[in-house]
């Protein structure tokens, strides 16, 4: 049967998320629990790859198990197993054919920065000095929002991949801590390196070295050059996966 | 003259606040810096010990520097120095004769528990399953508050020291991520492991295992071994420490 999980990570300590030989992912990690516990290998398949250092509160994973397999043994031996830095949330029953990729609907990620020096979140969240014009930012921001050809936003070189995506919003927003933003962003689908090619060329709009009005310029240009450098891993984090029958627990 | 140091720390890899030969410590870190930057021994004085393990987002400190010091640069230097898990938030002159800890007026902590699996902020917020009825909790806690010989929340033997405090607040509350609860609680003064003994005993009433009415006796038993067991370090966050002239900026 096909089984859905939902995983928060602390990416710091991973090479991110996909399998790599001789390299600590968290599929790596998550499969090698199956296979302990199920006692034959099981291929986990997530909504999609995250880079080393990226975070993810709710991602999506699907696995074929043994008909019958008991989930809440199951839940409590990958719990036990994943290491204290992946969190299994949830172990559910899916859909017959369920995809944890081809079958997501929206993906959110957060950017998450502060302006005030920070020790207790560090790991997760982005110092900026000095602090930049988050209104300014916002404007360049909205400008993501639509159905765009993305290639300038897309670290991949392959020419055949598809690079047209739809993003629904793309905001800073404060947080409850005083001098805590995040930067959220909701599409269809997001490319490679995309969110943090987002991050880095608003931060050149917020520090005044970038007009605004380049973003549609950039865009059409679909060369990743024109594009702002990509913003550090650490602090971004796959919020969420939205499946036409979401799962019914959120972040 | 005197400054006043506004710190966050993240507790995890040190052996606490206090100074002490051969252990890295917050006062130790801060002390080595600034001896660094002045080129003279400076003595940092909190406004209290955190053990081993616990956070903070707004300890207050002071220190005697030279007439003149550059708060600015000092400011940056100690950042740079202090290491990625201390972050000096603010650095000002004080009001001649300010003590950090005889002026402190009133110290806020939180205890910070999740009822759900959580990676990304482990080392800071103890995890709770199965979920504890935090009404009971609640109503446990509010009977904290008021003036008290707290002699039955506190580790210290010594029997001459002044255990009557008097609690503002006591109280559990949600946090933005569902799943995510504080114990907030602000006090005049507290004693040695007295929170965690608050939340180790409110633990016990949250699973049924003490009645709520029960507290007052224990109170009024001043005996350490009549409250529940200590709850673990890393959920700890000193909170905020208030004067009569208030640091201008609050975590």
């Amino acid at each position: 049967m096909t089984i859905r999980l939902l995983i928060e990570y602390d990416g710091t300590d991973f090479a991110g998320w996909q399998l790599q030989p001789g390299a600590r992912t968290v599929q790596g990690v998550l499969e090698a629990a199956f296979e302990t516990l199920l006692g034959q290998p099981v291929g986990v398949v997530g909504s999609g790859r995250t880079d080393a250092g990226v975070h993810a509160r709710g991602q999506v994973a699907h696995a074929l198990v043994p008909h019958g397999t008991d989930l809440f043994r199951l839940h409590r031996g990958l719990s036990a197993l994943a290491g204290p830095d992946v969190a299994v949330r949830a172990v559910e029953e899916a859909p017959a054919g369920f995809h944890a990729r081809y079958d997501a609907r929206r993906r959110v990620y957060h950017y998450q920065v502060s302006t005030e020096p920070r020790a207790l979140d560090r790991r997760m969240r982005l110092e900026l000095r000095p602090v930049p014009d988050f209104e300014a930012m916002n404007a360049a921001a909205g400008m993501f929002v639509g159905t765009h050809h993305f290639g300038a936003f897309c670290r991949t070189q392959s020419a055949t991949e598809n690079r047209v995506c739809t993003v629904y919003e793309a905001l800073w927003e404060r947080e409850a801590r005083p001098g805590d933003w995040r930067f959220r962003v909701e599409a269809d689908r997001f490319l490679h390196g995309m969110v943090r090619a987002f991050v880095g060329t608003l931060l050149l709009v917020g520090r005044g070295q970038l007009p605004a009005e380049e973003i549609p310029d950039i865009l059409a240009s679909r060369d990743r050059r024109r594009a702002g450098p990509a913003a550090p891993a650490h602090g971004l984090v796959l919020e969420r996966v939205d499946y036409d029958d979401a799962m019914t627990r959120r972040p």
